[in-house]
């Protein structure tokens, strides 16, 4: 599939939710559980999310559309969740996110873009000429992937739990 | 982890809730999407669970409570839901899914089971003796296992829109 506002963004509107829905009064050890050293809780990926909605999806869009493929897209860090999140909530950082995608599908559908516009240029910092198009493809990609990373995680705590069954469930990695 | 009753069962409380919130009048080419031929739709995932739930997690229970580790459970049909599932909608999958959940925790909570019954032994047609704790972690991992492969068969649709991006998202496979 390519993308068209059409298909990606209700998927994109659906993720605040998703998450929520998983997550919000889960107890806490799986809210706080990790694959291990220098690996994400599902605390830590909603703080990444909120930092995507602050400085990558919609920054980067209005930046494609004002400098074309001359200017490069400043460098997005992608662990600065770690020093942001520091002393807030599970339930703070959903409310926190729902309220930024939504002002940020907000932003974009007030940039009146087409399908046609999908074919614009921006430059990526290392991978250089990039389309709107993989951009926002990327932005629903990105979502999919992280909640795909939540879910696995919580999983993952139970690879030993479930005994003989790891054989039956992918999911848990090779034993 | 330890499956304990305490954290187990709000995960499989929040199972229909999060795949209707990520599904639920969802374009259809995102509901039928697959990973090629043999794999399975998000739309068979909800019918595959919807089975699990009346052939597989309670009765299994009630079947090793009864038996113990001297009769094998009855072997579970993965692949039922490509018939049960015919001319059926997406919306009344989700809702049958969550109807049974919503039964099966209630047959569950009605046994009155508590942390020490979970080494109580069952026995599987494949693995042999397996313990009631086992098959409890067993039913929120397939849980986590299927909203995974939901998300990612969701995600892989992408793979191409998203150019050079593909390297980032481990999601999307190798290309």
């Amino acid at each position: 599939m390519n993308f068209r506002f059409e298909d990606g963004l209700p998927v994109l509107r659906r993720t605040p939710g998703s998450l929520r829905e998983m997550l919000l009064d889960l107890p806490e050890p799986w809210i706080t559980a990790t694959e291990g050293p220098g690996t994400w809780s599902p605390f830590d990926v909603v703080g990444h999310l909120i930092h995507g909605e602050r400085t990558d999806w919609i920054p980067r869009v209005e930046h494609l559309l004002r400098h074309g493929d001359s200017v490069a897209f400043p460098v997005f860090d992608r662990e600065a969740m770690f020093e942001a999140s520091r002393g807030r909530s599970l339930p703070e950082l959903l409310d926190t996110f729902g309220g930024l995608r939504a002002e940020s599908l907000g932003r974009l559908a007030a940039l009146d873009l087409t399908d046609a516009d999908l074919a614009r240029r921006g430059r990526h910092p290392e991978f250089g000429v990039v389309t709107l198009g993989q951009h926002l493809a990327t932005w629903v990609a990105h979502d999919l992937g992280h909640t795909a990373q939540v879910v696995r995680v919580m999983a993952r705590q139970y690879a030993e739990a479930v005994g003989p069954w790891r054989t039956y469930l992918p999911i848990l990695g090779a034993a």
